[in-house]
């Protein structure tokens, strides 16, 4: 309990503490700050008199526009830095010099809390990847050979990644309009088929050098925080494009990320994810059951006209492989991790009807809709809002992740044809 | 002609005068340079005295240790520059004070020209795609339906570029001993076929913003210069995890790229590329028959016991796509491209034995061998080096790329497997 007065439903309890940066109508320099209760606490204009010499000497990184120095100072810091917040935050006596420092988050403006060097984009939900599979190659070949085996991922665009209430533009593409006619001619239009993708995102915080990997059982150490991410596909323009390199301009629309990034060292509940029967290769040998984080995750779809459904229900624990297992992978051939580096977690798919992190999967690939109120919908419209919110843990000591927001616009007028 | 003393065939004539960034022994501090015959040309030592007013005022971003500042100003700015130099070096009243800033190249550590936001890879020499699509996929699907339509590619790994003469060691994953076993368990092991990837890379200067595509016929002027590059392979690991996203671990090993940028102002000789039979879309009709770079290109393989070979000899021309074809593609959809923007051709291949750009296609996947002196080659074998040359242009008139460079070191010692 604090003298701050968090209601207990709060996502941003004195257990979470989220990093985010932020601007305010008077201070449009972008600068860390924590999320508590209903306020943004601004790091850069508290006076850490109190603080370890530690946290003293680098609270000036808080005065930067991303949170990639402190992300690189290492988890002990963190850590340091969580306690000494909670200490701080706690302490009536420290009520006058807090309070000074506390802006209300509906004030405050959110930038991308952290400059991403690069973005992975992995497909580690068994359920989307074989609901993905039936889709597009077919029952027979929904998993692939290899799926069990490694976790499947791909580079996505760092650049295109946006903060949460950035619009996303639908684009203009190649598509098939009839993907079995032959020969195969595109057709260049706006895509018709643009879908939300409900996903995890997680930032790194301590490098590894080229050409040496990250070990599994201390890869837990190179993870910063996590975000809520939604991965906007064009799935006309991905199904002409993606063979045989992956997905390209159907992912480069945009990639939207909650502001708040939850720590590491927050204590998200853990739980096992999705079973998996192979041998691992040693590299991908985790030693824990429990190695997933298990954060309640929920996707609204809200129309042009403000009608709206929760679409999705589903938890983050939907996975077959866990962070540490993707950051081994992703350097057991030497690729050199930085600080501020994204991974995408893939789309999260429960195995119910109302479960599915896609539209592509709730309809079916456009077979079947999906009611809004009285709207229908197929894939997302112009005007359409995505919303994503994701929380774990009891009231009181909530680790929420707040929400990432985005709402689509009608494509550019590219005139000729 | 120059008081310079430039031999008739140096890469760096003054039609040329690439750009770098350099350090060395006596100033360790990485700063921008030009080279120019057997000098580098150290701008950041240089006084601008008698500059255009705009370029004096810009100098200052010789002295950043990268040469995004300088790339995003701009071609009309990089123009300028340009002629202020060439100026400069032809008059021999310039004698004294330019050659307190020449320091021999031989004397000079290179470092990477630019940091690269993010990095794609194209796969727009049609030899090429043909002939690694008959190699994994048979002759029937080699080129797939979309391959003439649109430039395809995929992101790569911006962080593992790595400039000319660093090192690459030969990586540890997954492969498949026997790939037409079933079922198809992988086995984890040192990488058996490293291979090269000859090609050229592209940065951007101009940004676009987010959800703006770049028009084909002023994607140009969002060209900042070009660099030799290789992207170096894991043949047997790309092969077990491309499907269904793409090359990932496979080409995270390391990208190595030229030292030095030939400006796109530099007058590059110009040519017809490969044929395409296809009504492209409107958004890739570039209206001009001669887009393609003319770029001599050569590898050379160097044995750990000093063998050599030059292995292939080919053109930058064996293109399907140009570079502002390219360009077009990639923002489409409406990804924003930012100053320092890598792009890779894709690897680049003739049609005749001998103008191949990978090991992967010179060998028929390793059904044949490449003699190199008394050795043989199916793959590269750790401690073998790798050198490519790129030039254009006639004696006195040079535009040479020099070279990129590495040595394959050996593997970890994974231990367990
Ligand atoms: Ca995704
Ligand atoms: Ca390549
Ligand atoms: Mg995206
Ligand atoms: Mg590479
Ligand atoms: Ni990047």
């Amino acid at each position: 309990m604090s003298w701050l007065d968090i209601a207990p439903d709060s996502p941003f309890s004195l257990a979470n503490l989220p990093f985010g940066i932020i601007s305010t109508s008077g201070n449009s320099t972008p600068r860390a700050a924590v999320a508590v209760g209903t306020y943004a606490f601004d790091l850069s204009t508290f006076s850490p008199a109190s603080a370890p010499a530690k946290v003293k000497q680098h609270w000036e990184a808080f005065s930067q526009p991303t949170l990639n120095t402190f992300a690189s100072l290492g988890r002990p810091f963190h850590r340091e830095v969580r306690e000494y917040l909670q200490t701080v935050l706690k302490d009536a006596s420290n009520k006058d010099a807090v309070s000074k420092c506390l802006i209300p988050l509906a004030e405050v403006t959110n930038h991308l809390p952290l400059k991403i060097g690069d973005y992975t984009d992995f497909y580690a939900s068994t359920n989307h990847a074989y609901n993905i599979g039936v889709l597009f190659r077919g029952p027979d070949n929904a998993l692939q050979p290899n799926y069990k085996h490694l976790p499947v991922a791909y580079h996505g665009r760092a650049s295109s990644v946006v903060v949460s209430g950035t619009p996303i533009r639908r684009p203009w593409g190649q598509i098939l309009l009839d993907p079995k006619a032959e020969p195969k001619v595109p057709t260049f239009t706006p895509c018709k088929r643009l879908d939300l993708e409900l996903e995890m995102g997680m930032f790194i915080c301590t490098p590894n050098n080229l050409g040496e990997p990250v070990d599994v059982q201390s890869a837990e150490e190179h993870i910063f925080g996590y975000v809520l991410m939604n991965d906007w596909s064009a799935r006309d323009i991905q199904a002409w494009e993606y063979v045989p390199l992956g997905p390209f301009t159907s992912k480069n629309l945009g990639t939207s990320i909650s502001p708040w990034v939850v720590l590491a060292d927050a204590a998200i509940p853990r739980t096992e994810g999705l079973p998996n029967e192979n041998q691992l290769a040693s590299y991908l040998q985790e030693g824990k059951k429990a190695n997933m984080l298990d954060i309640s995750l929920e996707v609204d779809l809200i129309t042009a006209n403000g009608k709206k459904k929760t679409i999705t229900k589903t938890s983050s624990k939907n996975l077959l492989w866990s962070w540490p297992q993707m950051i081994a992978h992703h350097t057991i051939t030497g690729c050199n991790l930085q600080p501020g580096d994204l991974f995408g977690s893939g789309t999260i798919s429960g195995t119910e009807t109302g479960t599915e992190g896609s539209l592509l999967e709730q309809t079916k690939g456009g077979k079947m809709v999906v009611n809004v109120e009285d709207e229908e919908r197929k894939f997302l419209l112009d005007g359409d809002s995505i919303v994503i919110r994701g929380w774990a843990g009891k009231d009181g000591e909530r680790i929420g992740f707040g929400e990432v927001g985005g709402q689509i616009l009608a494509p550019l007028d590219l005139g000729k044809k």
